[in-house]
């Protein structure tokens, strides 16, 4: 019998691999191969640091509790796994996998748990923030969509924007701002050129009332993430791409609380003059890799 | 910056360094040492079955779906947990750390989702089997609990037990049991003796209607439990026993769905003679070892 103590040894790698092979013929190849590195993994952290019961009962309350406070606004188990660096991890690994290449590509960056599926559409030229707080700077951002290989410009790609306020709320998570602020859906024209006006991005705290906010705490880590924009770039036969743009002027750029940031993101918000709407502009071009 | 995608490549231990450096200097050593070793395995499985977004959201809409179903009657993370060993690991890790020596020395077993801090004490002699089944045999169940080293009785003991009913389900479970039905806590005489009357366990399935038995279901495993009766000791100035005995004779003794047999905590079930109210008896003797 595999799961036997052996002679006051604690249950070592016998006891793992019998539980790996109680996995059923039908169990598809895929699954598999994850859960065979997932139970490894898992036992052997616990026979590393030696895991005990309270502990990993304390485990189970935290990410109990996360589910628990979870719904369809928000996402505590991933910010739970954010916080560890798992998203950006598996981010990069599925961007990666998906891409021949990376010479020139927009580098993509985790979705997080803000985004919505049911944003307007909006039209180019036209503005995302509509109850504009009086620490708000507006931004004109404007850019072009293009394929990284042959450097065309792409048609009615769609440009799907969302952002914070400067409280740093999302207006899902803000009674004081109205449905759909600070997102939008844009499509880019014949020359591949979307443009909006938007706000300048501010740093924030992740939610800390929940059990990744008691995680970070443990951990004596701050909760703020980089001032940021999210962007969705889509286009047919081209892979999508997801990523964040972060002002790199922000102190938080190198110590992100969920590790999203990398070097190529960055960009520069710079004065914009003869406009009554924006004191600033950001031209950000993105290119898309075809799809496989 | 630890968080680069460098040049193409997954984000790699710079990466995951630069996760575990976070941590400040206030983490507790103890919390530092578990979270290092965590990040690193969390991050391996993740790079070595090249993890994808899509994958990694799959798991955490499982766990929080795991969180919502657990409330105090359920707990299905930690279901989650022993279907895939863990609890079984963690609680034999706990148990060989408590205890020098382990020989002649009663296992442990975990302590699984069903035990109750409110179980009424009971008188030796009585039953814990108050809506008997119709297919239920009843078992006269007795034995001594003594000191591992100096195999001295140790009166006044607390023997608290537990056992699903014939369908499988725990009181808690069933609105068909009345409260408390199948579960008592004993106190042993001066001869360290305890007895009570409990029926035959039977096996059981684990609750499948959550995630975890859609985790095995995905593994083609079977969900039953081997035969057995739930038992925790303790006895003042020793260390306090969680534990599990198991009928040797019931086909799933080697292929638990959650892995907490032992071959020492395997028991027969024999016939009773001369006694109306069992048909079987049952003779179990626990050891304890003294606290440190």
């Amino acid at each position: 019998m595999g799961s036997n103590n052996q002679n006051g040894d604690v249950l070592g790698q016998e006891f793992t691999q019998n539980v790996i092979d109680s996995m059923g013929p039908k169990t598809s190849p895929r699954l598999r191969e994850v859960m065979t590195s997932l139970i490894k993994h898992v036992h052997d952290f616990a026979r590393e640091v030696q895991l005990t019961t309270d502990e990993w009962m304390a485990g189970v309350q935290l990410i109990n509790q996360a589910g628990q406070m979870s719904d369809d606004k928000r996402n505590e188990g991933q910010l739970f796994c954010d916080v560890l660096g798992l998203e950006s991890l598996v981010d990069d690994i599925t961007f990666t996998a998906a891409t021949k290449s990376t010479n020139g590509l927009t580098a993509s960056a985790i979705l997080g748990p803000f985004w919505r599926q049911d944003t307007p559409h909006r039209d180019n030229g036209t503005t995302i923030t509509f109850d504009t707080p009086s620490d708000g700077q507006v931004v004109y951002m404007h850019g072009k969509v293009t394929d990284v290989d042959t450097g065309r410009p792409l048609q009615d790609a769609t440009v799907d924007v969302w952002q914070a306020s400067t409280n740093g709320l999302y207006e899902q998570q803000d009674a004081n701002q109205r449905e759909h602020n600070l997102r939008g859906v844009f499509h880019t024209d014949a020359e591949g050129n979307y443009s909006f006006y938007c706000l300048k991005p501010t740093p924030y705290p992740v939610p800390t009332d929940g059990p990744a906010g008691k995680l970070l705490e443990m951990m004596d880590r701050h909760v703020f993430r980089p001032a940021h924009i999210h962007l969705m770039v889509q286009s047919k036969g081209h892979k999508p791409l997801t990523t964040q743009i972060f002002d790199k002027d922000c102190k938080y750029l190198k110590n992100d609380s969920v590790f999203a940031v990398k070097d190529e993101l960055s960009v520069e918000f710079v004065p914009r003059k003869g406009d009554p709407e924006a004191a600033l502009e950001l031209v950000y071009n993105v290119t898309l890799a075809k799809a496989a």
